[in-house]
Protein backbone atom coordinates (compact mmCIF):
# COMPACT_ATOMS: atom_id res chain seq x y z
CA UNK A 1 0.00 0.00 0.00
CA UNK A 2 0.60 3.52 0.53
CA UNK A 3 0.28 6.79 2.11
CA UNK A 4 0.26 10.13 0.52
CA UNK A 5 -0.74 13.38 1.52
CA UNK A 6 -1.53 16.86 -0.37
CA UNK A 7 -1.99 20.12 1.95
CA UNK A 8 -3.46 23.22 0.34
CA UNK A 9 -2.14 25.80 3.15
CA UNK A 10 -1.99 29.85 2.72
CA UNK A 11 0.93 29.97 2.28
CA UNK A 12 1.28 27.19 -0.39
CA UNK A 13 1.15 23.42 -0.84
CA UNK A 14 2.81 20.41 1.00
CA UNK A 15 3.22 16.90 -0.18
CA UNK A 16 4.73 13.67 1.85
CA UNK A 17 4.49 10.11 0.65
CA UNK A 18 6.14 7.03 1.87
CA UNK A 19 8.01 4.93 0.36
CA UNK A 20 7.05 1.33 0.53
CA UNK A 21 6.21 -0.73 -2.13
CA UNK A 22 4.96 -4.51 -1.53
CA UNK A 23 3.92 -7.20 -3.66
CA UNK A 24 3.00 -9.69 -1.06
CA UNK A 25 3.92 -9.36 2.77
CA UNK A 26 7.39 -11.04 1.66
CA UNK A 27 8.32 -8.94 -1.03
CA UNK A 28 8.78 -5.17 -0.09
CA UNK A 29 10.49 -2.60 -1.46
CA UNK A 30 11.50 1.47 -1.45
CA UNK A 31 10.60 3.46 -3.80
CA UNK A 32 10.07 7.01 -4.25
CA UNK A 33 6.51 7.99 -5.07
CA UNK A 34 6.83 12.03 -5.72
CA UNK A 35 8.09 13.69 -9.05
CA UNK A 36 8.60 17.16 -9.45
CA UNK A 37 8.75 18.81 -12.59
CA UNK A 38 10.35 22.35 -12.26
CA UNK A 39 10.55 25.37 -14.46
CA UNK A 40 11.95 28.31 -12.68
CA UNK A 41 10.20 30.91 -12.69
CA UNK A 42 7.79 29.37 -15.03
CA UNK A 43 6.15 26.09 -12.97
CA UNK A 44 6.65 23.96 -10.17
CA UNK A 45 4.19 20.52 -10.29
CA UNK A 46 4.27 17.66 -7.64
CA UNK A 47 3.00 14.33 -8.60
CA UNK A 48 2.39 11.70 -5.75
CA UNK A 49 1.19 8.38 -6.99
CA UNK A 50 -0.82 5.41 -5.08
CA UNK A 51 -0.89 1.89 -6.53
CA UNK A 52 0.53 -0.54 -9.22
CA UNK A 53 3.89 0.49 -9.19
CA UNK A 54 4.37 -0.45 -12.70
CA UNK A 55 1.77 1.90 -13.86
CA UNK A 56 2.56 4.44 -11.40
CA UNK A 57 5.88 4.21 -13.14
CA UNK A 58 4.82 4.33 -16.53
CA UNK A 59 2.87 7.53 -16.13
CA UNK A 60 5.80 9.50 -14.89
CA UNK A 61 8.27 8.49 -17.59
CA UNK A 62 5.56 8.97 -20.38
CA UNK A 63 5.55 12.54 -19.11
CA UNK A 64 8.86 12.40 -18.24
CA UNK A 65 9.55 11.72 -22.00
CA UNK A 66 6.89 14.28 -23.26
CA UNK A 67 8.14 17.11 -21.27
CA UNK A 68 11.61 16.22 -22.61
CA UNK A 69 10.81 16.02 -26.63
CA UNK A 70 8.59 18.63 -27.74
CA UNK A 71 7.74 16.97 -31.15
CA UNK A 72 5.64 13.99 -28.95
CA UNK A 73 1.73 13.28 -29.82
CA UNK A 74 0.90 14.63 -26.37
CA UNK A 75 1.62 18.07 -25.21
CA UNK A 76 4.66 18.76 -22.69
CA UNK A 77 3.41 19.05 -19.06
CA UNK A 78 5.57 21.56 -18.73
CA UNK A 79 3.82 23.57 -21.70
CA UNK A 80 0.32 23.51 -19.88
CA UNK A 81 -0.81 26.60 -19.94
CA UNK A 82 -3.10 26.00 -16.42
CA UNK A 83 -2.61 23.75 -13.62
CA UNK A 84 -6.08 22.23 -14.33
CA UNK A 85 -4.70 21.43 -18.24
CA UNK A 86 -1.77 20.08 -16.17
CA UNK A 87 -3.86 17.38 -14.10
CA UNK A 88 -5.81 16.65 -16.93
CA UNK A 89 -3.09 15.69 -19.71
CA UNK A 90 -1.82 13.55 -16.27
CA UNK A 91 -5.24 12.04 -16.04
CA UNK A 92 -5.36 11.49 -19.70
CA UNK A 93 -2.20 9.66 -19.16
CA UNK A 94 -3.25 7.46 -16.74
CA UNK A 95 -6.11 6.63 -17.98
CA UNK A 96 -4.18 5.24 -21.42
CA UNK A 97 -1.50 2.88 -19.15
CA UNK A 98 -3.91 1.68 -17.62
CA UNK A 99 -6.09 0.80 -20.97
CA UNK A 100 -3.25 -0.49 -22.41
CA UNK A 101 -2.10 -2.74 -19.23
CA UNK A 102 -5.61 -4.05 -19.14
CA UNK A 103 -6.66 -4.12 -23.07
CA UNK A 104 -3.77 -6.91 -24.09
CA UNK A 105 -5.87 -9.33 -21.93
CA UNK A 106 -3.31 -8.84 -19.46
CA UNK A 107 -5.08 -10.05 -15.61
CA UNK A 108 -3.67 -9.55 -12.28
CA UNK A 109 -4.95 -10.14 -8.94
CA UNK A 110 -4.48 -6.94 -8.24
CA UNK A 111 -5.69 -3.91 -10.26
CA UNK A 112 -3.48 -2.09 -12.69
CA UNK A 113 -4.96 1.06 -10.86
CA UNK A 114 -3.77 3.89 -9.61
CA UNK A 115 -4.58 6.84 -7.65
CA UNK A 116 -2.64 10.51 -7.88
CA UNK A 117 -2.69 13.96 -6.20
CA UNK A 118 -1.38 16.40 -8.46
CA UNK A 119 -0.49 19.93 -7.25
CA UNK A 120 1.63 22.92 -7.88
CA UNK A 121 1.35 26.36 -9.70
CA UNK A 122 1.95 27.67 -13.44
CA UNK A 123 2.99 31.41 -13.33
CA UNK A 124 0.30 33.98 -13.35
CA UNK A 125 -2.58 31.77 -11.70
CA UNK A 126 -2.48 30.59 -7.76
CA UNK A 127 -1.63 27.55 -6.74
CA UNK A 128 -3.86 24.24 -7.16
CA UNK A 129 -4.14 20.83 -5.81
CA UNK A 130 -6.08 17.66 -7.93
CA UNK A 131 -7.19 13.96 -6.35
CA UNK A 132 -6.68 11.90 -9.70
CA UNK A 133 -8.87 8.76 -9.81
CA UNK A 134 -7.98 5.61 -11.84
CA UNK A 135 -11.19 6.32 -14.43
CA UNK A 136 -9.36 9.38 -15.08
CA UNK A 137 -11.67 11.87 -14.09
CA UNK A 138 -10.37 14.19 -11.16
CA UNK A 139 -12.16 16.71 -8.36
CA UNK A 140 -9.69 20.24 -6.95
CA UNK A 141 -9.40 20.75 -3.19
CA UNK A 142 -11.14 23.71 -2.00
CA UNK A 143 -11.98 25.43 1.26
CA UNK A 144 -14.07 22.43 2.70
CA UNK A 145 -11.26 19.43 1.76
CA UNK A 146 -7.89 21.51 1.34
CA UNK A 147 -6.32 18.09 1.95
CA UNK A 148 -6.26 15.12 -0.13
CA UNK A 149 -4.97 11.61 0.94
CA UNK A 150 -4.49 8.61 -1.11
CA UNK A 151 -3.71 4.78 -0.24
CA UNK A 152 -3.72 3.70 3.03
CA UNK A 153 -5.70 6.87 4.65
CA UNK A 154 -7.75 5.85 7.76
CA UNK A 155 -5.44 5.26 10.55
CA UNK A 156 -3.90 9.17 9.49
CA UNK A 157 -7.06 10.70 8.83
CA UNK A 158 -8.72 12.18 12.82
CA UNK A 159 -5.64 13.92 13.36
CA UNK A 160 -5.60 15.87 9.77
CA UNK A 161 -9.31 16.51 9.80
CA UNK A 162 -8.90 18.11 13.76
CA UNK A 163 -5.45 19.86 13.72
CA UNK A 164 -5.37 21.39 9.45
CA UNK A 165 -4.99 24.71 9.49
CA UNK A 166 -4.89 26.79 6.86
CA UNK A 167 -2.83 29.34 8.59
CA UNK A 168 -0.53 27.00 9.80
CA UNK A 169 3.28 27.30 8.63
CA UNK A 170 5.48 24.71 6.89
CA UNK A 171 6.98 23.45 9.87
CA UNK A 172 3.59 22.70 11.64
CA UNK A 173 2.16 20.93 8.74
CA UNK A 174 5.55 19.06 8.76
CA UNK A 175 4.82 17.95 12.33
CA UNK A 176 1.03 17.44 11.88
CA UNK A 177 2.57 15.50 8.31
CA UNK A 178 4.86 13.26 10.39
CA UNK A 179 2.35 12.58 13.67
CA UNK A 180 -0.54 11.70 10.55
CA UNK A 181 2.23 9.38 8.86
CA UNK A 182 3.27 7.78 12.11
CA UNK A 183 0.21 6.56 13.11
CA UNK A 184 -0.53 5.09 9.89
CA UNK A 185 3.28 3.42 10.03
CA UNK A 186 2.24 1.82 13.27
CA UNK A 187 -0.55 0.33 12.04
CA UNK A 188 -0.20 -1.14 8.66
CA UNK A 189 2.96 -2.59 7.57
CA UNK A 190 2.83 -1.45 3.93
CA UNK A 191 3.19 1.59 4.61
CA UNK A 192 6.58 2.60 5.69
CA UNK A 193 9.20 4.61 6.07
CA UNK A 194 11.49 7.07 4.58
CA UNK A 195 8.81 9.68 4.12
CA UNK A 196 9.73 11.77 1.03
CA UNK A 197 8.20 15.72 1.49
CA UNK A 198 7.76 18.70 -0.90
CA UNK A 199 6.86 22.13 0.76
CA UNK A 200 6.08 24.23 -2.19
CA UNK A 201 6.12 28.02 -1.39
CA UNK A 202 2.89 29.84 -3.24
CA UNK A 203 4.35 32.25 -5.59
CA UNK A 204 7.99 31.18 -5.49
CA UNK A 205 7.69 29.33 -8.92
CA UNK A 206 10.45 27.31 -7.69
CA UNK A 207 10.93 23.38 -5.84
CA UNK A 208 10.98 24.51 -1.77
CA UNK A 209 12.49 22.81 0.57
CA UNK A 210 12.14 18.50 0.33
CA UNK A 211 14.01 15.89 1.17
CA UNK A 212 13.67 12.62 3.23
CA UNK A 213 12.59 11.89 6.77
CA UNK A 214 14.35 8.31 7.34
CA UNK A 215 13.09 6.24 10.02
CA UNK A 216 16.12 7.13 12.36
CA UNK A 217 15.24 10.77 11.35
CA UNK A 218 15.98 12.00 15.51
CA UNK A 219 13.33 14.53 14.92
CA UNK A 220 10.76 11.83 13.63
CA UNK A 221 12.34 9.75 16.23
CA UNK A 222 11.15 12.81 18.94
CA UNK A 223 7.87 13.24 17.34
CA UNK A 224 6.72 9.12 17.39
CA UNK A 225 8.14 8.91 21.04
CA UNK A 226 6.63 12.09 22.38
CA UNK A 227 3.04 11.84 20.67
CA UNK A 228 2.20 9.25 22.80
CA UNK A 229 2.27 10.94 26.10
CA UNK A 230 0.71 13.92 24.60
CA UNK A 231 -2.12 12.00 23.57
CA UNK A 232 -2.41 10.81 26.94
CA UNK A 233 -1.66 14.32 28.25
CA UNK A 234 -4.51 15.25 26.00
CA UNK A 235 -7.26 12.86 27.01
CA UNK A 236 -6.45 13.67 30.87
CA UNK A 237 -6.99 16.97 30.26
CA UNK A 238 -10.08 16.60 29.10
CA UNK A 239 -13.15 16.44 31.66
CA UNK A 240 -13.70 12.80 33.61
CA UNK A 241 -16.77 10.83 32.78
CA UNK A 242 -18.97 10.19 35.70
CA UNK A 243 -20.77 7.03 36.43
CA UNK A 244 -24.31 6.53 36.44
CA UNK A 245 -25.70 6.23 39.85
CA UNK A 246 -27.06 2.49 40.41
CA UNK B 1 -21.23 -0.72 8.98
CA UNK B 2 -20.39 -1.04 12.55
CA UNK B 3 -17.64 -0.19 15.37
CA UNK B 4 -17.78 -1.89 18.49
CA UNK B 5 -14.48 -2.06 20.86
CA UNK B 6 -13.78 -4.81 24.09
CA UNK B 7 -11.56 -3.61 26.11
CA UNK B 8 -9.57 -6.39 28.97
CA UNK B 9 -8.71 -3.81 32.24
CA UNK B 10 -7.15 -5.13 35.09
CA UNK B 11 -10.41 -3.91 36.66
CA UNK B 12 -12.73 -5.51 34.57
CA UNK B 13 -13.91 -5.29 30.96
CA UNK B 14 -15.22 -2.52 28.88
CA UNK B 15 -17.55 -3.05 25.90
CA UNK B 16 -18.88 -0.49 23.63
CA UNK B 17 -20.75 -0.65 20.30
CA UNK B 18 -22.33 1.68 18.17
CA UNK B 19 -26.11 1.32 16.93
CA UNK B 20 -26.66 2.42 13.12
CA UNK B 21 -27.10 -0.57 10.58
CA UNK B 22 -27.66 0.50 6.92
CA UNK B 23 -28.73 -1.52 3.83
CA UNK B 24 -27.12 1.50 0.99
CA UNK B 25 -26.36 5.29 2.21
CA UNK B 26 -30.28 5.72 1.90
CA UNK B 27 -31.44 3.13 4.68
CA UNK B 28 -30.27 3.61 7.74
CA UNK B 29 -31.77 2.61 11.14
CA UNK B 30 -30.59 2.07 14.60
CA UNK B 31 -30.21 -1.58 15.97
CA UNK B 32 -28.61 -2.63 19.68
CA UNK B 33 -25.56 -4.40 18.79
CA UNK B 34 -24.34 -5.37 22.49
CA UNK B 35 -26.29 -8.33 24.23
CA UNK B 36 -25.69 -9.27 28.05
CA UNK B 37 -26.90 -13.04 29.35
CA UNK B 38 -26.68 -12.57 32.95
CA UNK B 39 -27.13 -15.21 35.84
CA UNK B 40 -25.98 -12.74 38.82
CA UNK B 41 -23.41 -14.25 41.54
CA UNK B 42 -22.91 -16.85 38.69
CA UNK B 43 -21.92 -15.29 35.13
CA UNK B 44 -22.17 -12.54 32.64
CA UNK B 45 -21.29 -12.84 28.81
CA UNK B 46 -21.42 -9.46 26.92
CA UNK B 47 -22.04 -10.15 22.99
CA UNK B 48 -21.06 -7.41 20.55
CA UNK B 49 -22.06 -7.80 17.14
CA UNK B 50 -20.70 -6.27 13.05
CA UNK B 51 -21.50 -7.82 9.84
CA UNK B 52 -24.98 -8.85 8.60
CA UNK B 53 -27.76 -7.44 11.09
CA UNK B 54 -30.04 -10.95 10.66
CA UNK B 55 -27.23 -13.14 11.04
CA UNK B 56 -26.46 -11.40 14.36
CA UNK B 57 -29.67 -11.49 15.84
CA UNK B 58 -30.51 -14.88 14.26
CA UNK B 59 -27.36 -15.55 16.45
CA UNK B 60 -28.58 -13.72 19.34
CA UNK B 61 -32.19 -15.31 19.16
CA UNK B 62 -30.80 -18.80 19.09
CA UNK B 63 -29.08 -18.13 21.99
CA UNK B 64 -31.36 -16.70 23.82
CA UNK B 65 -33.70 -19.59 22.97
CA UNK B 66 -31.84 -22.14 23.70
CA UNK B 67 -30.58 -20.06 27.14
CA UNK B 68 -34.05 -20.34 27.73
CA UNK B 69 -35.54 -23.90 27.09
CA UNK B 70 -32.74 -26.32 28.69
CA UNK B 71 -34.00 -29.32 26.38
CA UNK B 72 -32.65 -27.69 23.16
CA UNK B 73 -29.92 -29.69 21.32
CA UNK B 74 -27.38 -27.07 21.96
CA UNK B 75 -26.19 -26.14 25.48
CA UNK B 76 -27.45 -23.58 26.75
CA UNK B 77 -24.71 -20.53 27.18
CA UNK B 78 -25.64 -20.30 30.87
CA UNK B 79 -24.50 -23.46 31.55
CA UNK B 80 -21.32 -23.73 29.73
CA UNK B 81 -18.65 -24.54 32.05
CA UNK B 82 -16.00 -22.45 31.34
CA UNK B 83 -15.67 -18.62 29.03
CA UNK B 84 -13.74 -20.68 26.65
CA UNK B 85 -16.66 -22.83 25.93
CA UNK B 86 -19.20 -20.55 25.85
CA UNK B 87 -17.15 -18.76 22.92
CA UNK B 88 -17.06 -22.09 21.01
CA UNK B 89 -21.22 -22.16 21.42
CA UNK B 90 -21.00 -18.61 20.31
CA UNK B 91 -18.74 -19.65 17.24
CA UNK B 92 -21.09 -22.48 16.25
CA UNK B 93 -24.09 -21.12 16.41
CA UNK B 94 -22.65 -18.28 14.30
CA UNK B 95 -21.39 -20.65 11.56
CA UNK B 96 -24.68 -22.58 11.99
CA UNK B 97 -26.26 -19.27 11.08
CA UNK B 98 -23.97 -18.14 8.22
CA UNK B 99 -24.31 -21.76 6.33
CA UNK B 100 -28.03 -21.84 7.35
CA UNK B 101 -28.22 -18.79 4.92
CA UNK B 102 -25.31 -19.59 2.20
CA UNK B 103 -26.76 -23.29 1.29
CA UNK B 104 -30.36 -22.26 0.71
CA UNK B 105 -28.97 -21.04 -2.69
CA UNK B 106 -29.56 -17.81 -1.37
CA UNK B 107 -27.29 -14.78 -2.55
CA UNK B 108 -26.85 -11.46 -1.44
CA UNK B 109 -24.13 -8.73 -2.66
CA UNK B 110 -22.90 -8.47 0.92
CA UNK B 111 -22.71 -11.68 2.55
CA UNK B 112 -24.05 -13.30 5.26
CA UNK B 113 -20.85 -12.86 7.50
CA UNK B 114 -20.93 -11.39 10.93
CA UNK B 115 -17.77 -11.00 13.23
CA UNK B 116 -18.59 -11.07 17.09
CA UNK B 117 -16.47 -10.24 20.43
CA UNK B 118 -17.60 -12.06 23.75
CA UNK B 119 -16.43 -11.42 26.75
CA UNK B 120 -17.39 -12.12 30.57
CA UNK B 121 -16.80 -13.91 33.47
CA UNK B 122 -17.72 -17.31 34.83
CA UNK B 123 -17.67 -18.20 38.52
CA UNK B 124 -13.94 -19.90 39.64
CA UNK B 125 -12.06 -18.27 36.19
CA UNK B 126 -10.92 -14.88 35.75
CA UNK B 127 -12.61 -12.36 32.76
CA UNK B 128 -11.86 -13.03 29.16
CA UNK B 129 -12.37 -11.34 25.81
CA UNK B 130 -12.74 -13.41 22.30
CA UNK B 131 -12.63 -12.57 19.08
CA UNK B 132 -14.71 -14.68 16.74
CA UNK B 133 -14.65 -14.94 13.13
CA UNK B 134 -17.03 -15.77 10.75
CA UNK B 135 -15.37 -18.90 10.21
CA UNK B 136 -16.34 -20.02 13.32
CA UNK B 137 -12.75 -20.49 14.92
CA UNK B 138 -11.49 -17.30 17.68
CA UNK B 139 -8.68 -15.69 19.29
CA UNK B 140 -8.53 -14.57 22.90
CA UNK B 141 -7.21 -11.33 23.97
CA UNK B 142 -3.99 -11.16 26.02
CA UNK B 143 -1.75 -8.78 27.66
CA UNK B 144 0.22 -8.05 23.92
CA UNK B 145 -3.43 -7.55 22.55
CA UNK B 146 -5.37 -6.78 25.48
CA UNK B 147 -8.46 -5.18 23.13
CA UNK B 148 -10.35 -6.04 19.88
CA UNK B 149 -12.19 -3.83 17.56
CA UNK B 150 -14.67 -4.75 14.99
CA UNK B 151 -16.36 -3.05 12.08
CA UNK B 152 -14.87 0.06 11.10
CA UNK B 153 -11.90 -0.31 13.00
CA UNK B 154 -9.27 2.07 11.50
CA UNK B 155 -9.86 5.96 12.56
CA UNK B 156 -10.45 5.01 16.25
CA UNK B 157 -7.12 2.62 16.69
CA UNK B 158 -4.16 5.34 16.77
CA UNK B 159 -5.92 6.91 20.12
CA UNK B 160 -6.52 3.18 21.75
CA UNK B 161 -2.87 2.17 20.72
CA UNK B 162 -1.24 5.09 22.36
CA UNK B 163 -3.52 5.72 25.27
CA UNK B 164 -4.48 2.23 26.53
CA UNK B 165 -3.42 1.48 29.65
CA UNK B 166 -4.62 -2.07 31.46
CA UNK B 167 -4.86 -0.24 34.85
CA UNK B 168 -7.02 2.67 33.43
CA UNK B 169 -10.22 3.05 35.50
CA UNK B 170 -13.55 2.57 34.22
CA UNK B 171 -14.00 6.08 34.07
CA UNK B 172 -11.02 6.74 31.81
CA UNK B 173 -11.92 4.14 29.62
CA UNK B 174 -15.12 5.46 28.82
CA UNK B 175 -12.96 8.53 27.86
CA UNK B 176 -10.86 7.45 26.25
CA UNK B 177 -13.36 4.60 24.04
CA UNK B 178 -15.72 8.20 23.39
CA UNK B 179 -12.86 9.58 21.51
CA UNK B 180 -11.97 6.55 19.42
CA UNK B 181 -15.67 6.49 18.56
CA UNK B 182 -15.99 10.36 17.77
CA UNK B 183 -12.99 9.92 15.32
CA UNK B 184 -14.97 7.15 13.79
CA UNK B 185 -18.29 8.89 13.65
CA UNK B 186 -16.68 12.10 12.11
CA UNK B 187 -15.14 9.54 9.32
CA UNK B 188 -17.56 7.05 8.07
CA UNK B 189 -21.57 7.91 7.98
CA UNK B 190 -22.11 3.93 8.72
CA UNK B 191 -21.40 4.26 11.98
CA UNK B 192 -23.40 6.28 14.37
CA UNK B 193 -24.40 7.41 17.46
CA UNK B 194 -26.21 6.59 20.51
CA UNK B 195 -23.23 4.10 21.64
CA UNK B 196 -24.37 0.99 24.35
CA UNK B 197 -21.90 0.60 26.71
CA UNK B 198 -21.09 -2.00 29.73
CA UNK B 199 -18.31 -2.17 32.35
CA UNK B 200 -17.78 -5.42 33.71
CA UNK B 201 -16.35 -5.12 37.09
CA UNK B 202 -13.81 -8.46 37.52
CA UNK B 203 -15.35 -10.22 40.26
CA UNK B 204 -18.36 -8.81 40.36
CA UNK B 205 -20.33 -11.60 38.44
CA UNK B 206 -23.56 -8.93 37.46
CA UNK B 207 -23.64 -6.60 34.82
CA UNK B 208 -22.08 -3.56 35.98
CA UNK B 209 -22.97 0.25 34.41
CA UNK B 210 -24.14 -0.02 31.10
CA UNK B 211 -26.71 2.11 29.35
CA UNK B 212 -26.38 4.43 26.49
CA UNK B 213 -24.57 7.32 25.08
CA UNK B 214 -26.72 9.64 22.85
CA UNK B 215 -25.34 11.67 20.48
CA UNK B 216 -26.73 14.67 22.66
CA UNK B 217 -25.46 13.49 25.53
CA UNK B 218 -23.99 16.36 27.51
CA UNK B 219 -20.55 14.68 28.68
CA UNK B 220 -20.39 13.14 24.49
CA UNK B 221 -20.32 16.66 23.38
CA UNK B 222 -17.74 18.25 25.38
CA UNK B 223 -15.22 15.55 25.05
CA UNK B 224 -16.11 15.70 21.24
CA UNK B 225 -15.56 19.51 20.60
CA UNK B 226 -12.83 19.69 23.65
CA UNK B 227 -11.10 17.11 21.76
CA UNK B 228 -10.00 18.82 18.99
CA UNK B 229 -8.67 22.11 20.76
CA UNK B 230 -6.88 19.28 23.17
CA UNK B 231 -5.30 17.42 20.21
CA UNK B 232 -3.73 20.54 19.26
CA UNK B 233 -2.46 21.36 22.11
CA UNK B 234 -1.26 18.29 22.19
CA UNK B 235 0.70 18.75 18.47
CA UNK B 236 1.95 22.49 19.97
CA UNK B 237 3.45 20.55 22.83
CA UNK B 238 5.84 18.56 20.19
CA UNK B 239 8.74 20.01 19.14
CA UNK B 240 9.05 22.57 16.12
CA UNK B 241 10.50 21.29 12.40
CA UNK B 242 13.45 22.91 11.50
CA UNK B 243 13.47 23.54 7.84
CA UNK B 244 16.22 22.05 6.45
CA UNK B 245 19.23 24.93 5.09
CA UNK B 246 19.34 25.88 1.15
Amino acid sequence: MTYCVGMVLDGGLVFMSDTRTNAGLDNISTFRKMTIWEEPGERVITLMAAGNLATTQAVVSLLDERSKSPGERMPSLLAAPSMFQAARMIAETLREVIERQSDGGMRADSTFNATLIVGGQIKGSPPRLFLIYPEGNFIEAGDDTPFFQIGETKYGRPILVRAYDPEMSFEAAMKLLLVSFDSTLKANLSVGAPMDFHFYEADSLKTGPSGRIEQHDPYFQTISQRWGDALKEALDSLPEYERPAG
